[in-house]
């Protein structure tokens, strides 16, 4: 029997430090991701990888915006189809090697994934997302203007763009996933996904949103029948008043218990919230699966039972 | 029985004029070309799909070294990655649609593609392919000098990088491509595939180079078994003797004829010469198959026997 397991990373843990947003820095940070993808795939588990690409479509569309009068700039939908092209082609040459290492002979595949959100999804109406540059409060202005960009005073003397950030609903490319996924490590719903809403002549559009890639990965988990659904950040395990003297680092949690906790506050919007909300999503859709919230260096030892914070339905 | 078909066209075939690069642009073209492709499929074939990349990964790159004071430039690999993601979003996404038009419901699937090259190939000793922005002759010398860049002076005050073009050896995701075609249009090797060395610890290394698409989709024809290789162009017939008085379009070529031709320089670099060369080495692959060049307008009445010129092994 096959045992699906869905792992899903930020786009920062492919980068060494916050301000090395090289190519070069990041094929030498993707190749110790690489080490542990290949561990889980060498204990059996049928892999499927769901990345971020925050700082990556980042700094795509700085370039795009940076060289508008020189060349047409990228609307955002395009920055977020490169941004897959771009850290899946790193994946693929990375854990490829890491799976030959272990003898195990198993294609990676990268596929570009469209996902449809709901055009009346409240999220619309109250875009949080920052993307893209910083800009001075003179060009915030600017683009406020002439681009209708929704701005938002970030920190003194820095503005950036919001956009909202959707639920996913529907996966364009599952079929595709689903079968790949029967012999190949499938690497796939990059960045979230590029958001497309669906027209009512069947077409797609890109829209400028960002589906927040835990979700993303939670409703993959969900589509393929994962056994295991595991979300890695920079911390072991969830904790209550995280960087307070009380701290209290969570082994387990159940519905109930993480539905007061997030009540209470706990889980910072766009960070840790969105992960804890993945992970009850999934437990729900079937009590029986696990899902797992810890840290890259921890993974392999989170899946063998010893760390992490693990999602129970009850 | 299934007829596999391996449809090649070029970057520049995704732009409605030369100098029109936008992505709004690009997704209207593609929407004419997704009819045809369309219909292809209607006709009963399993159709894979590979895009040139040229102009699109030339703005890539003019956007990366326009904005490298402020965000790292990526490498021409990570480049080519970038450009498989947009081009392959945007046919995704019409195709999808023209073919639920009729009624087709076959998942498109658009898969970052690697492929090997040889390190020895002799064309890395003769870079013969422009890539990237029209510099002056200042910043030709500058990175010349800098950055160890190959330049060429290819028109009066306007020089270019360029790179080798070796010829593919082996399409690293073709396991992948095969289990998708099953079910699935797939769009891979897209610009020719990214081009990487395959090192001798089992790795592979990006390399500053093209591969030709048309000789990545031979590759790709004959690994799949495709019955048909088609390669459009912008005329709907080869000809000989090219835009003088006494052109003639050619309805079919032979392998010998076809030597003879190439003998005589009827078919320059760079343009039709590898299209040419590409279709001659698909019928020497297997005498039994077919290969095409033609235009897209053409491509349904070609594939109906009525136009197009049709190469054969003897």
């Amino acid at each position: 029997m096959s045992h699906k397991i869905v792992v899903a990373f930020g786009g920062k843990e492919l980068q060494s430090a916050r301000n090395i947003a090289s190519a070069e820095d990041q094929i030498k940070v993707v190749k110790d991701l690489a080490e542990k993808l290949a561990e889980i795939s060498a204990r059996g588990y049928d892999l499927g990888i769901v990345h971020g690409n925050g700082p990556q479509v980042g700094r795509i569309m700085l370039a795009s915006e940076t060289s508008k009068d020189i060349t047409p700039q990228m609307p955002f939908d395009v920055c977020g189809a490169m941004s897959q092209g771009y850290i899946g082609y790193h994946i693929q040459q990375a854990l490829k090697y890491a799976l030959n290492l272990r003898g195990i002979n198993v294609p990676v595949v990268s596929v570009a994934t469209q996902i449809i959100v709901d055009e009346k999804d409240p999220a619309f109406n109250n875009p949080t997302k920052p993307i893209g540059p910083h800009y001075t409060e003179e060009q915030a202005n600017e683009y406020k203007e002439k681009l209708g960009y929704d701005i938002v005073n970030d920190a003194p003397g820095s503005f950036r763009r919001i956009v909202a950030s959707p639920m996913p609903k529907k996966i364009v490319e599952i079929a595709s996933i689903k079968q790949l996924w029967e012999k190949c490590v499938v690497i796939c719903c990059g960045g979230g996904g590029i958001p497309v809403i669906e027209n009512a002549d069947g077409t797609y559009t890109g829209v400028e949103a960002v589906i927040d890639k835990d979700h993303s990965a939670e409703l993959l988990a969900e589509n393929v029948s994962a056994e295991v659904l595991i979300i890695l950040t920079d911390v072991e395990k969830v904790s209550l008043n995280y960087g307070k003297e009380n701290q209290v680092d969570l082994d387990k949690l159940n519905l109930k218990e993480a539905s007061k906790y997030i009540e209470e506050g706990q889980f910072p919007a766009g960070n840790m919230l969105p992960k804890v909300e993945a992970c009850m999503r999934f437990v729900r859709s079937n009590p029986t699966k696990k899902a797992i919230i810890t840290s890259l260096d921890k993974v392999v030892d989170a899946l063998d039972g010893k760390t992490g914070t693990v999602f129970s339905f009850a």
